[in-house]
This record gives structure tokens, C-alpha cells and sequence, in this order.
């Protein structure tokens, strides 16, 4: 596959979309950027692209040789995989094992409070909006997502959730809580898409208690490349200390 | 059945509850009071607890006839029903018919948008943390209810809306939202309870397209008892131009 990458279909906080000459497919930039507060604070981060890149292809690799349904082709270069074009539900789906972030603060629970069930959550993407979380009836009768569709998703978390916090615990890491975005091909099979990076994920170091995920970044807590090559090393299985 | 109230156990912003001297038995009074903004605006309205306290009434009466477990004894005096004590249930249960108030603000939807199905909202009552909106994982998740019991509120608030949305068209008038509350029993048994007035739902005239409901207070539209009393006139079978 010699592929080409033509149009500029969407230029994101994180990622770059482009076309390509193959109808179908498009090519991935992830940015050497990071924002925090729905991007009203933005820094660039050189190294974090080619990072993100990399779990991300990994993690979604691995997912879909579990049997995840996904929008991954392969990657392509540092920066760069190839994924299959979806048409997205405008929907992110928040998983939460562990309390934290703007559920602890919502709800005053103490950090890191065990969530059983896993608690789902929705938030309609909308830039006009800000995001607001919204319920599955509330989805349901805005039409972003039909019952069978959100049944699919919900099913779809939870088996991501599983595989990723097996996966996370063989190498010394709490899964706490992450997102995803789902999207459907042209045949209409629902797939995971985005990304599955540390920038979406909160990750906790169980020997040492100290956040390996963009919480480094939204505190100001030191340099985040350190952490995420960290994330990345381990789940390659590099020795690490 | 002689009854005697004995001692205050809550004073909410509509109504004071006190024990009698049937345990189990709570007399409430609905209080010529009218709140807004969760209490912060509030004025004395003479006449606003006896409305309630008969539309209430009416509506519990005929909810139970068709089959709702509710909380209801009956009517005792002016501003008095007497109801069974309940381990209320943490929650407050809105159902939304035509899109209004706080969803038509969040989505930025058409005043009275159909909603299809009818969204179900859930918030979780605690002045500490400014009942805030909490989705179904994250009310089990917490503990404030567990899956069977949400699934038996899901299901009464459809068949409650159900009743009421037809008792309504039946007087010209369209029930666009309303909020439910439920409880337990001693003996387990889930009932709605709290009250069923306007000042928890938003009604609206079908020939005027006046509201029927406290938005005619929270937007100071003019008198409210005369509204309240239309309400209760046409429920009542009342002739009223
Ligand atoms: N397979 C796909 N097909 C089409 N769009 C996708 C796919 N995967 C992700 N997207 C969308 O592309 C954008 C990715 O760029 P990103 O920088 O994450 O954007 P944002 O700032 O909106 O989060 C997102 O809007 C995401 O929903
Ligand atoms: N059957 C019942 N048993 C016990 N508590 C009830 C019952 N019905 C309603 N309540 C509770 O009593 C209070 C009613 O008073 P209200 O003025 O509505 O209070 P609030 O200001 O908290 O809304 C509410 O807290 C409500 O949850
Ligand atoms: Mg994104
Ligand atoms: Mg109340």
C-alpha cells in the first residue's frame, strides 16, 4: 500500500485527519501539542505525538486481535496510522473503576474510591454546547445514538474495560478511568475509534501512587514525555525502573 | 381514625412533615409557600398550600385507583394529607414529554420539542452538593439505589406519565415535565411519595399556551393561585372560561 494523503478533513486538539487517495481511509497525525480546559490552554510537547501514536496503535493492535471492532489500519510512520473513515457518534464514553478527576469532585467521594459497577458516562461533543454529560434517554431523543447503538456501545466499554485493565495491571498500572469514541464504517459496522493514548486515560503507578497519564500536564506536574515513554516502555515490555 | 400529629420531623421549602401517633403515619401541610433558585428566592403566597394540597390529593388518589403504589392516606384539612412514611430514595425522578426549562437550555432545542421516548433525568438530592444531574451507573455505582430498584422507578415513572398525560389532554391541558419522588416502605414496598402539584410539573394550556404551573412564579408572570386554581378547577370537572 502506497498511500497518499491528500485533503485536510479535520484539524483536531490532538490529531490531524487527512483523506487519501484510497476512498475509505484516512491518515492520522498525531500532534506534538497538548491542551488542557477544552483547549483554552495549549503547549507544545515535542515527542508526545510520536508517544501517543505508538500506545495508541498498540492498544488498539492488541484490542482487535481480542476481537474489539476497530478503526485501525496500521501505522504508518512517527506521527502518522492509517484508520478506517468513520462517520462518528458524537458521543464520548467516559469508564470510570476508580473516583477521580470531575467525578470526585461532583460527587465529593473520597479519591480513587472503587466504582462498582464501572460507571459509564456520556458527554454529547459539542463545542457550542461545552460538552455537557448527557443521559442515554437524553441521547435517545436528541437522536445522536439509537437504543440498539447505545446498547452496542455500553457493551463495547465494558469489554474494552475489561481487556484494558488486565492489560494495565500486568504492568503495574490502575486502569482509574478513560475515554472513548465510537464511530461507524460505511457497511455500518460500529468500531472503537480515536485514539487510545495516555492523554485519554488516567493511569496510576500502583508501586508509587503518581499519575503516568495528561494529569502531569493539567497539574503542571513536571515534563509528560518522561511519563509517557514510561506507559509506552512498559506496555512493550522494556525493562523500566 | 383520630389522629394527632406529635413531633416536626422535617420543614422543607413546600411542606412541613411531622409524626403522629400511628407510627408510620406522617402529617404533612403544605405551606403557602413559594420558593425559586433552590430556596434562595422566597415569598409567602396565602392560598398556594391548599391548592396544592387538594391537587395533590386528587392526583395520588386517582394514581392509586389505577394501580400506582403511592404513599397516600388521604386528605385531612385544608392544608393536611395524611401519607405512610418512606425511606425516601435519594433521588429526584424527572420525566420530560416537550423540551423546557433546564434541557431546553442545555441542548439548545425548541421550546417544547417532542421528546420521544420521554426522557428520564435523575438528580441526586443533596443541598451540600447542589443536586446535581447523575446518570443510572453512577447512582449504583454510589449506592443511592441498586439496578432493580431503578428499573422498578423507570418503569412507574413511565406508566405515572402515562396517567397523567391522558387525565391532562382530557382538561386542554399538555404535561410537558414533571418531577417525582419515591420511597420505601417499612415492609420494602416502593410507592411514589412527596406531592403531585404544579409546582412540580410544567403544564401548559393547550388553547392559550399559557403556562398552568410555577413557571407563572419563577418568571413573576402575574398572581399564582388563580393559575392553581384553574388547575384544580378543570381537574376537578369545574366549569372555568
Ligand atoms: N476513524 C475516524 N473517522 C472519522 N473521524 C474520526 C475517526 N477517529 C476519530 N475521529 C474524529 O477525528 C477527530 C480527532 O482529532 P482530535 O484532535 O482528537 O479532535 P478533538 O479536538 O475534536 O478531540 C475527532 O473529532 C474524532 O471524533
Ligand atoms: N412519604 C414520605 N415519607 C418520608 N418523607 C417524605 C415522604 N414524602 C416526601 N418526603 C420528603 O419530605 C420532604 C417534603 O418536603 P419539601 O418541602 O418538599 O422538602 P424539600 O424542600 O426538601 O423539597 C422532602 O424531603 C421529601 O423527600
Ligand atoms: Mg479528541
Ligand atoms: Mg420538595
Amino acid at each position: 500500500m502506497n498511500m497518499e494523503k491528500t485533503e485536510l478533513l479535520y484539524s483536531g486538539k490532538a490529531k490531524d485527519m487527512f483523506l487519501t487517495d484510497t476512498p475509505g481511509v484516512l491518515w492520522v497525525t498525531y500532534k506534538d501539542q497538548a491542551t488542557a480546559l477544552n483547549g483554552k490552554r495549549k503547549v507544545q510537547i515535542q515527542g508526545k505525538g510520536a508517544l501517543n501514536r505508538q500506545i495508541s496503535g498498540l492498544l488498539f493492535e492488541e484490542l482487535t486481535a481480542a476481537g474489539i471492532p476497530t478503526h485501525f489500519i496500521k501505522d504508518l510512520d512517527d506521527h502518522t496510522m492509517l484508520v478506517r473513515q468513520c462517520e462518528m457518534i458524537p458521543l464520548e464514553a467516559v469508564v470510570r473503576n476508580l473516583a477521580s478527576g470531575s467525578f470526585e469532585r461532583k460527587f465529593h467521594t473520597a479519591h480513587l474510591m472503587k466504582l462498582t459497577p464501572a460507571v459509564h458516562e456520556f458527554y454529547y461533543k459539542s463545542d457550542a454546547l461545552d460538552d455537557p454529560f448527557i443521559n442515554d434517554e437524553q441521547i435517545k431523543a436528541l437522536g445522536y445514538a439509537d437504543t440498539a447503538t447505545l446498547a452496542a456501545i455500553h457493551e463495547l466499554a465494558d469489554r474494552v474495560n475489561a481487556l484494558l485493565q488486565k492489560r494495565f495491571a500486568g504492568i503495574g498500572i490502575a486502569l482509574v478511568d478513560f475515554k472513548l469514541e465510537f464511530g461507524r464504517l460505511a457497511n455500518g459496522t460500529l468500531v472503537l475509534a480515536d485514539e487510545l493514548s495516555p492523554d485519554n486515560m488516567r493511569l496510576v503507578d500502583e508501586a508509587t501512587g503518581k499519575s503516568l497519564d495528561k494529569d502531569v500536564f493539567r497539574k503542571d506536574a513536571g515534563p509528560l514525555t518522561p511519563v509517557y515513554q514510561v506507559v509506552l516502555d512498559r506496555l512493550k515490555g522494556v525493562a523500566h525502573v
